[in-house]
């Protein structure tokens, strides 16, 4: 095998809340409620590759943007929290980067052979998994570590609140917990950094609708201000 | 860009203490005087992409196991902790896993434009890279993560003595620390398993001479008992 030429297969595939890039958390664990399922392939033989696992409650995955070209990559880019400077690429967590390759930390929750169900993703349906290992308490929990320009960015937070009218309905949808999902996610605050700037300098005028799109459904929503968002309408994902 | 095939070109190569398999830590951080070389390729414009991570303490190596064959994995692997008992591949970091990605969290001691020196390793010399993320404190320094069958495996640490006339060629050697790093390599116990068990059953009777192979050099070492290693001599690697 030369070292010069790699050839990933998948292992397996996510099954994502999230369908779209947009609103999806930028980082694993954000999102307590995102849950997500892991299709192993037959070919990893699933019944003997994951015995022993079932007991850790945390496992990396290792996976592919597929959403992005993978050839194509930024030597800089804009992280979401610093509003516009620019940060090398390998001093961040982009998703446009050479080789195109994740890294996720999220919670195993259960196995039921091929199937890993995990909480706190990150990742998008569709995703495909190269690798999974557990995570090493005794190498990897670095309390200390330094974090660079990340302790000084901004984590910005936002509060969300709900029409009489979405709550109604998602009282309705068959999805449990669709609501804290919805606080959790959106509290993020996903709008693109170059939406963040128009409302800073006052342009943006809030009149936008955005719509994220979980499971079969897009959540409507508005900025209210610059820190309160409003779920205004749920309704069925149309492609 | 198909998910179903994902190629992958180094974005640089590791430059590693350890030349060979044997002998070298199972996980990163185990030996702190384990130093390393990441020289980037100019393909992805280093003085860019790394602007930023100076400030980060520990990053992430995304990198291929490229003495094994990629496309071979185990679906069962002996984990040397365990002392022949079986794991799936997913619940361990075993090299022989498909894809043949490897993990490692390394400290960050400097970065000299194209060249990032590091601490900690785990891999061998000439290892391909194909990604470095800063660690996110934040989100993967997770205290209490249940750990599975690691918590109970034994940690095996056998002490490391010298002979005068190896501690007399080390001082002669123009490599810092080298006693250090021989002592923290070797008293991770690097005996395969299948030697421990012989160890265990008495048929091995101490007699071999094992060698590890550190910058040029071989390290010959032999066990005095199950528990204690002697460093015999220290001689420049012959291929």
């Amino acid at each position: 095998m030369s070292e010069n030429e790699w050839k990933l297969r998948p292992i397996g595939y996510l099954r994502s809340i999230y369908k779209d890039k947009f609103a999806t958390p930028r980082q694993a664990g954000l999102v307590p409620h995102a849950t997500g399922e892991i299709h192993l392939e037959p070919w990893v033989h699933p019944e003997a590759s994951l015995k022993g696992l079932e007991s850790f409650s945390h496992i990396w995955l290792v996976c592919g943007f597929h959403r992005n070209e993978q050839s194509r990559f930024l030597s800089r880019v804009h992280p979401p929290r610093l509003n516009g400077e620019t940060m090398g690429v390998f001093a961040t967590r982009s998703p446009h980067r050479p080789n195109g390759l994740g890294l996720s930390l999220v919670k195993l929750k259960e196995i039921e052979n091929p199937v890993l169900r995990v909480e706190g993703v990150d990742l998008i349906d569709g995703t495909p998994i190269f690798d999974i290992k557990p995570y090493l308490v005794e190498s990897e929990n670095i309390a200390d570590a330094k974090v660079g320009w990340l302790s000084q960015a901004a984590t910005s937070s936002v509060a969300v609140r709900f029409t009489d009218k979405s709550l109604a309905q998602i009282a309705e949808l068959p999805v449990p917990n669709f609501k804290d999902l919805i606080i959790e996610t959106l509290s993020l605050d996903p709008r693109p950094v170059v939406y963040k700037k128009k409302t800073q300098n006052g342009a943006f005028r809030y009149s936008q609708v955005f719509a994220a799109h979980f499971f079969d459904y897009d959540v409507d929503f508005v900025f209210v201000n610059d820190q309160e968002i409003e779920v205004t309408n749920i309704r069925e994902y149309r492609t």
